[in-house]
């Protein structure tokens, strides 16, 4: 069995940024040697989420708007009266989104849609260090026997 | 210990339909021969997504409600804009409800309560033909001692 | 590899309770043995839901108002109607928010953030005695050779 872990440090814009996952992801499957498992990637904090989208900017506006509707930022929140931190909206967006996917890892690649990427969803109200951590869990690739000419 | 992939391939109506994939997971779960594990579900694509419900009828009809309130198929799409494909809401009731939903197997069985099923909710605006990849990895079951007699 | 499961039986108040399982999550990775690799918190049944967010009142408040808003209990549901439960804003919540989250185990211990808990959030119309299975799957930690003295 192979378990392995890869972190990966991104700078967001917050505010509902989207940032693209998947290169990390897929590179570090590809790396790990693994052939048949799994792959959970999750984001480490409580204002931001991991969730598969078609990334193109279009979908990033709409999914903004779609969680402003569900948590919009103008209302009040108990949070920020208690704390006055301002991102009530921020953190109830995240636990409704959750911190984490897991995706299967198939012949020694992550399965996903030519049109489905990997996203962190940050929901803060500033721009954030982001840690995302990686992790691998499965059946090591068969090496095969070497060649022998006769 | 065992890594095991299965594909299920199912034909569906779009427009928030839900497909029981129940039999299917559990089916495969015995098969795989994996006593203590976990078994991920999970959706091919970008505008479909993977959840438990008690499935039967009215609760469809209520989640597609709940979903057209989150993202209503009437407004406008940013995505649609540029892209033409009149499916933006799809895409992003399918990033909020995420694409994989991960379960314990315990003693060779999926953990799930009675009035719980594993479902596969398609948001998009046309029948497709859906890929779901089952992954099951785990501690292989234990094989008794033959018996012998005295 | 080490596969180990264990079954938290938690007493809820219903009505979108929200209780902290982050102490029995992290206790048991510990007990576990497991260095590296990944941990999955379910609840069986169909009214409940498991996330991660900032456990402190004021959140749990706004959460509930944000699901208030995705699926008003004041609406009608064709559950309802069908089965007369009276809690298909229940349901339709827990589908949406899912049964499970996963999590990566790196060095013995659940990366979380310091603000980030592992939380079950409870549904249903009343009280209810829910059990969470956690699920921990990966590597043993190496145990170090015997120290020998010259």
């Amino acid at each position: 069995m192979i378990a392995a872990t890869r972190e990966v440090t991104l700078e967001t814009k917050g505010d509902g940024d989207v940032l693209d996952l998947t290169a990390q992801v897929t590179g570090f499957v590809a790396q790990s040697g693994v052939a048949t498992g799994l792959v959970a990637v999750t984001v480490i904090g409580s204002t931001a989420g991991i969730t598969t989208i078609e990334y193109e900017p279009g979908l990033v506006d709409d999914l903004r708007k779609a969680f402003e509707r569900v948590a919009p930022s103008g209302v009040a929140y108990a949070h920020d009266n208690r704390w006055g931190d301002g991102n009530g909206h921020a953190h109830v967006r995240a636990a409704m989104l959750g911190p984490s996917v897991t995706l299967p890892v198939v012949q020694g690649k992550v399965v996903l849609g030519t049109w489905q990427q990997v996203v962190l969803v940050d929901f803060d109200t500033r721009p954030r260090t982001r840690v995302v951590v990686v992790q691998v869990l499965g059946e090591q690739r068969r090496r095969l026997p070497p060649l022998v000419r006769a």
